[in-house]
């Protein structure tokens, strides 16, 4: 049997390329024997995430950044195929950090099992995984949404933004999605939820967005950095919160006639902002049961829907990832293996 | 008898300067009888604050701009002289948003009683006023400080900062300051008890400060923004809290070789950094009886220091705001009328 893995060809600036990947196809038994403790997995399902962009820079930010020549990093839904570890037996469906392969060793300690729900196990890639998670601890813990006010959230139809929305219109507040061209707006409002949604394609996005938000923004959850967020500043409301887990529009960011940071600290100041960095990881958790039992009986009564798109084998992960950061998905993206 | 007052002549771009204040001078009668609800107070100690400067702009800010020909605002410590509200009696001694005039009708509402604790009333004005109540509550709300963290804070001899670093040395924390010249910075180490000090206007201004910092920052207790804010950023430990109530280094901001918004919302991201602008009345009433207790008490006992300045004469007002913004006072600023 053969292991087929994908590599970190070079560093990358501006849009990743298909070329900066490299593919590595090897025997199966070239990784060796299971040792004690380890699982041999098979990778079903590999999630695609903007954060990969971020470790395919070379440079620290706030994921640690692939070494030149590694695997791509990536978590896998996976089905173990031989087991050294007391916890697991071979046909176990496990989440596993497992990175971009068909194949691989894994510790045993480090694995979890797929619930048993009945939902399909590519969710707890998505909605009921790490996008969603990220949604659920940034509104509980930085963006305090509360009934009235209004969210703004930019990527809205991708798997964070469209459960911030989502998680955001269910505890009462006003919801206005920004996405790239008519059919995501659309599907932001008729399928998602939002109260209201604008195109930051449009040439008139800053007025759209303004027209939107007639009472202000109170909680603006940060994806994507740039442009969005220079048309957002002048609307927020004095006290709102910023939760910041994501910058992807911001790659290629040319400057423009955007703000210094003095002209940011003093906007933070005059109007009593709050800005957040955070990784899903810092309040995981504290939140995991919650957000599992609330999120996931949301999805079984269909009060939440998770968008998905599939993309079919590990050799087109790399165009996919370029097509996500390009923002041409809708949704989560999931490679079947 | 005369009343004296000082009013704004003209907008302030830039460092304000003596001819932007006009003087005003009329009889007391012309006041007018005291109405009902109404105290007639005679102004003893006027405090000058670091916002005045904002007020002076023209432009809503943190706080509203003040009117052209306006008389300048302010708090003062006043004697009552006249009254025709039941709380208040001749001779009383209150708190009073006054602005700067030798007397003033007020709402006997809006006044407060200078506690009788044997204090001197003009750390009403100063270390148990406004300025360290904003120390106490930026620190508890948002700095946070856990024993053994770095904390940092420009203008630390000032009202602010002076007391930022005595409340966090007492909570367990290393504590530096910037301040201007090596007077001040002597003053913060030996009178405030500040663990280093590091002087802004040094040319190795940022490598001394990465000296003093050798295991990051942890609180970056924002006053002054600008440069300090710049050479403050790379050493920001992950999770690090930046309290921001004041940027009175930055009203001359020229740019420079700073960073862009788009680059501090990725440090922002990178570092899992919390900045949050805030004014003193968000917070004022949660925390005021224990800040006054807490306080109070260190000042009676001197485990709290406070540094004063006093100004002769209303007169001498406008020059010695002049002096404030331009860092050349150690301490609470008050004009004794």
């Amino acid at each position: 049997m053969k292991l087929k893995s994908i590599h970190l060809a070079r560093y990358v600036t501006g849009t990743p390329r298909p070329d900066d990947f490299e593919v590595s196809v090897s025997d199966l038994a070239d990784l060796g024997p299971v040792a004690e403790g380890q699982v041999l997995l098979e990778v079903e399902h590999l999630s695609l995430d903007p954060y990969m962009r971020a470790r395919m820079s070379g440079r620290a930010s706030y994921v640690p950044p692939t070494p030149l020549g590694s695997v791509m990093p990536g978590e896998a839904v996976a089905r173990v195929l031989e087991s050294r570890h007391p916890a697991w037996n071979p046909g176990d469906r496990v989440l596993s950090h497992t990175g971009w392969r068909t194949h691989a060793l894994m510790d045993g300690e480090r694995l979890r099992a797929v619930p048993t729900t009945g939902l399909s196990p590519t969710l707890y890639l998505g909605a009921l995984g790490m996008p969603g998670l990220t949604a659920y601890t940034g509104l509980q813990e930085i963006g305090r949404i509360q009934p009235g006010e209004t969210l703004v959230v930019a990527a809205a139809t991708g798997p964070v933004g469209s459960m911030v929305g989502q998680l955001a219109h269910q505890a009462g507040a006003r919801t206005v999605a920004v996405a790239g061209g008519e059919t995501k707006c659309a599907i932001a409002v008729e399928k998602l939820g939002f109260d209201a949604a604008v195109d930051h394609r449009s040439s008139t996005f800053a007025d759209d967005l303004e027209q939107a938000c007639s009472a202000g923004i109170d909680v603006y959850f940060e994806l994507v950095g740039g442009q969005v967020f220079r048309d957002v500043l002048p609307l927020l409301n004095p006290l709102a919160r910023i939760p910041v887990c994501g910058l992807v529009g911001q790659w290629d960011q040319q400057g423009g006639n955007e703000q210094s940071a003095s002209q940011l600290l003093r906007t933070i100041l005059d109007r009593q902002l709050t800005l957040r960095g955070f990784i899903v990881s810092e309040f995981a958790d504290r939140h995991r049961a919650s957000f599992e039992s609330e999120v996931g009986s949301g999805l079984q009564s269909g009060t939440i829907i998770a968008l998905e798109q599939r993309v079919s084998g590990l050799m087109n992960a790399p165009e996919a990832l370029v097509d996500l950061i390009g923002g041409r998905f809708l949704g989560k993206v999931v490679v079947d293996l």
